[in-house]
């Protein structure tokens, strides 16, 4: 299989990955969570040549993750910002804080901490089952074939 | 900045991506999940080299998310179980499934569907706060520079 055909995969891991699975693609959205917009302010904090985030924002604009939007006329200036879509990634970014600051820390604490504004915590994201809310144990899971998949094997 | 000086990047994003930020290693992971362990197993689902695969393999278990056991001796063979490191990943996973399933299902419906074994349920995995215990929305968070930040502005 070739990297470019996983989107056809009906998997909804590889069809993220054909979207995000982009080394810098994330990094992009770490930093639109920090609230950058803006495409210099991008390059000035990744250090990455303009011509790979160009291509990046451009792909993240044409899969709806990033809207771009004038904020200047003369010359013309854009910023990206996300979409519902693209802020529907927050968990994901979480999840891989989570485990940086579990497994790769180097002992010395995380070096960003989270601040929920709605109860007023410093907050340790946690993923928990809808239905009873405890917290998941892949262990205590068990994957089923969905309707999503009815397609390919009929 | 090269990808290769990821890990050194105070972020726990960047970190946690220097391990699994490549495009295999996180369908290798995600099929470990789905209790794949023997190298011809990963091989045979993900329709990758043997030579990547093996390569993304050594790395995850020198990384420590990956175990290697032998299961058999004439002659040897080897599975590949998740460690306590590796189970970890599992919010990231289910990141990626998520959003996949909102927002690439083709309108189909998921292709998995995961069953809480601990609450008998059919179950949406949810990212709450560890203390009002409410869904996160981005919008309600605020970063702040942790422990981990010190040694780097000193």
């Amino acid at each position: 299989m070739k990297w470019q055909e996983l989107d056809a995969q009906p998997c909804s891991v590889a069809r993220t990955l054909s979207v995000i699975g982009d080394r810098w693609t994330l990094l992009i959205i770490r930093n639109a969570f920090l609230r950058t917009r803006r495409f210099d302010d991008f390059h000035a904090q990744l250090g990455i040549t303009k011509h790979v985030l160009s291509s990046r924002l451009k792909k993240l604009v044409e899969a709806g993750v990033f809207e771009k939007r004038a904020y200047q006329e003369k010359p013309a200036r854009y910023e990206y910002r996300l979409t519902e879509k693209g802020l529907d990634l927050y968990p994901i970014i979480l999840g891989l804080v989570g485990w940086g600051d579990k497994w790769m820390d180097e002992g010395k604490g995380p070096p960003v901490e989270y601040f929920h504004k709605t109860c007023n915590h410093k907050t340790q994201p946690t993923l928990v089952c809808s239905e009873c809310h405890e917290p998941l144990d892949p262990r205590e899971m068990m994957a089923m074939p969905g309707p999503g998949l009815k397609d390919v094997n009929s």
